[in-house]
Order: C-alpha cells, then structure tokens, then sequence
C-alpha cells in the first residue's frame, strides 16, 4: 500500500489504517508517494518542500506549519485544501518578545560583556515593572505578550488595525507614542503597515524608549531607527529586521543600544508539541471526513 | 529648627511641620542632625551610612531598604526601632530572574555574540514554555516568579523550607530535582541553605537542565558546579555566586553555558517608586505614633 499522509515527524499517532511516509525537508524518502493525499511541509526546511506540492498527483490536502501562507497560495492545485499553521508560533514568539525586553530593560548586553573579562561592576538598571508598554498589533501574540507582561507589573496599552473595545485604533498611534517606554510591533507585512513607524512617529517616542520589533522588519524604516539609535535618544531589541538577513556590513549591527537577533522568536521547542497535537487532529478529521482546522481560502 | 528626619531623597511629600536633611550616601548634609529622630538609610550606598546611625544621639527610628538588615542589628542602639524594607525588591529581582532564564533559554549570549560580527545564522533555541520549573524558595520573590512563569506557560512546582499545602518541603528536594528542566533558587544565607545545592544535588538534575540563583550565592557548591557546568551537561544563570565579587580570573566566568550577572537582580527603576511610597507611609505613621511596618524585632 502506498503512503496516503507525508509527514516531518515519525512520532505522530496515526489514526487507524492510515499509511505514512515522513519527509523532513532534507531527504525525500523511497516510498511510492503516487498515494499521498495529505502533505505536512516541514517547518522552516527552505524552497525544496513546496515544490513537492505540484508532483503528488493524488493530493488533496496541504498542512503548512508557519502562519503565513503566502507563498504557497499559487503553488496548491485547484481543489486541494490549504491549512496553515496559525498560532503555532504565538507563544515561541511571545515569549522571545519577553526575552529580548528584558534583555533590553535589564542591560543583559552590558552584563555578558563584562563576563568576558571578569568585571564585577554594578549599576541600576531599568526596570519592565511600572513600564509603559505600547502593544501595536493585538492579535493572538499580541495577547500572550500581554498576558505576560502584566504578570510582571508592566502597564499596557493595546493598538490594532481597527480600535474595538478596550483597543485603539491604529490611527490614534501618534497621539500614544509621546507616553510609551517601550512599543512592541507584532504586525503582518501588509501595505498598511510597512514603514509605520518612520521618522516622524519615532521622533513622537520619548528620549529612552525601547523599540521592539517581532513581527515584519519592514513595519519600520530603518534609516530611520538607525539615525535615532545612533544618538542614543531611542534604544531597540529586534527579531526582524529589513533587509534580512541583514548584511553582516550594516552600521545597524553595532550600535551599542540595539539588540538584535536573527529572525528566531518563532523557532523554538515550544513549537513542536502545538505543531503535533494541530497534525494529530488534522489527520483525524482527514480520516473521519471532518472539515480541517485552519482552513485558508 | 533641626532635621528630625534624614532621608535619601527629596522628593518624598513630608507630613506637616517634619523638617528633614538629606544624605544619599556620598557627602553629609551640612544640616545639624542633632534632632534626627528618624533616619531613612541610603539604600546600596556602602558602609559609610551604617556608621552615622550611632552618632545621631536623638535617633528613634532606623528604615532600612534592604531585606536582610543583619549586619545593622548590632548597630541600632538599645531602644531605637529598626524596620527592614521587606518586598520593596521582590518585584525587581522577579523580573532579572525571568531575565537570567529567558537568555538562557533563547540563547541570548549567542545571538549577541553573533551581532558583533553580523552573523545571520539560525537555529532553534529551547522554550520557556512547557519547561518544567522548580522554584526552590516560596515566599513573596518566589510568588512573584511563579505568576510570571505561569503567564509563559511554564510548569511551576514549588518548595519552601516546610510542606505545605500546594508547596514541597525542602526535604523532598531530592525526588524533585530528576523531573526539573530549570531550578530556581530564591533562597536567604542561613545554616540550612548553605551547600544546599552541592555535587548530590546537581548530579540528580537531567542533563541539559538550568540551575538559576537570585538568592544568594552560597546556596550553591561554586566548585560542583562548575564542575557540571564545564562539561556541558548543567546549564547555569547566576546573579549571585560564592565568594562575591567572583574574582576576575574565576573558572565559572568563562564558562560557555554559563551566564553571570553581577549581583544586579535587587537595584533597578521598579525598587524607587516602592521605596518612596513606603517611606511616606512609615513617616506617616511616625508623626501620628502609629506602630511602624516592618519592624525587625
């Protein structure tokens, strides 16, 4: 019998009578894959994995493991389902959010650099308690950061593209940017939010602030950033970043009060087990006939 | 008039008719302090402040805005009330300790080192999440851990020095350190913690597991760990180490999956506005008689 699903995982139950071949984005596996009819892509496994979608000719279902799905959109045939892997990646992301606040607030950077040489000299730092965070973007990372950093005494404003209740609009941004210690972008890259945060909303920030940027790199102009970190009037903790990678040449990299690390909030162990327990129920309502979560139209 | 409050800042509102001078621990206020009767210690100031409480001969009151005021108790002359500045730190050292753990976690130090030269490369890192977390010391530093742990969906399980109701006895530390991926020591300097984390101890906890301390130092065998720390199998983030400072040619300093920070986790931004707000209460109840807070007996 031919494989009927195509995994990255071997450790995943499999619903009765179900055959499985596994792929992890490296090797292709011997098996006869004329059968497969359900596809979980491998995670973060570069440009070979999607190009598999249009050689399984008995295809009807695709399981993406990120969140955005773009770029997959013209590659699934007409008629097989595309499921994303939305909120896989939340809390890893929300989490790293934290990281690199802290990081920033409590002057990590300063400390590991005097632990190469020894140095015992103490300061007071910053603190995220009784800090003014702006949340722009308040979605399902959005709402874990918060979660968080309420935990730890923070206090926070919510912005979204539409204000709702208890949420600003995007369009009050500069009327809140003068109040806020430290703003947080968790964005989509849309033409709404590319270059949001340009010269003039970060010159709105205090002198101080703390950028965070765990969504697009391109939610911010990075000239821009860069000419206000140089002075050192503004301070930044990024995750994204535009261009990425960023050349390894670029002034960005060494101010002393920005922070960044490359494109890795979303991959972390906290993934893998959401990631498993979303294909155990995909593969279960495959067999029953069950519409598929994370259905992308 | 003379002073009758000496206080380390100014900005504290004073009740009606209390006149103050101010001392911050550097130079002593050319004021007469002959009629100091209440007398606010300069916090983290160095062993000048200490040496003035037996020269003020009015003196009535001593707050300190430390938690630990041992070294002070011998100090305070017979009659003169000494109150501690219990909590006023928990929140801050809190926050480093969520600091210590999410660098770790999240390969902080990689990814700094990594900025120095403008390295894009990825890999996945470890998780807070999920993470199995034992947080040895359950008083209100160790509370305030907990709820930030939780809110990042850690699993948190919690030993004091005696069993209670939801919380281990230090006794079953034994049975606890095999299932933990991070320890967290939040414990005081007494004959009971000294050692308490020694060569037994950290050959019970899984390989690749974290060992934090924001207690203090001496909670921990220095050479035990050091020992499990160089060959990879302990991960170690440590505000505080024995002896202190760590002298600049220490072993454990260079150790790679190790992270010192140097005795840092009490003195940040969060500790003034507690502080003020404290002093104000305790100058409250020293006008009208009341009985001060957080008197050491």
């Amino acid at each position: 019998m031919s494989a009927r699903v195509l995994l990255p995982w071997t450790d995943i139950e499999l619903p009765g009578g179900l055959a499985a071949a596994y792929y992890d984005g490296v090797t292709l596996p011997g098996d006869d894959l004329s059968g497969v009819e359900f596809y979980v892509l491998p995670y973060d496994a570069g440009t070979e994995p999607p190009k598999l979608i249009g050689k399984l000719p008995s295809l009807r279902a695709v399981q993406a493991l990120s969140a955005g799905v773009e770029a997959l959109v013209p590659l699934v045939p007409e008629g097989v389902a595309l499921a994303n892997g939305r909120g896989l990646h939340d809390l890893s992301v929300a989490e790293h959010a934290l990281a690199l606040i802290h990081a920033a607030q409590r002057d990590l950077p300063r400390w590991f650099a005097q632990q190469a040489t020894g140095s015992w000299e103490r300061e007071h730092t910053r603190s995220l308690a009784d800090s003014r965070v702006l949340l722009v973007g308040y979605g399902s990372i959005g709402h874990a950061i918060e979660r968080q950093l309420l935990a730890a005494e923070a206090v926070v404003t919510r912005v979204a593209s539409h204000a709702r209740e208890g949420v600003h609009g995007i369009a009050e941004l500069p009327g809140l940017l003068p109040s806020a210690d430290i703003v947080v972008l968790i964005l989509p890259e849309t033409e709404a939010t590319k270059g949001l945060m340009g010269a003039r909303e970060l010159a709105l920030l205090p002198e101080g602030a703390l950028v965070v940027n765990v969504g697009r790199g391109s939610a911010i102009d990075t000239a821009a950033l860069l000419a206000e970190t140089t002075t050192g009037r503004l301070r930044a903790a990024l995750d994204v970043v535009d261009p990425e990678p960023l050349p390894a040449d670029h002034p960005l990299w060494r101010v002393p009060c920005v922070v960044i690390t490359p494109h890795v909030a979303g991959g972390s162990a906290s993934f893998y087990p959401r990631a498993k327990k979303l294909v155990a129920e995909q593969l279960r309502r495959f067999v029953t006939g069950e519409p598929l979560l994370n259905r992308v139209e």
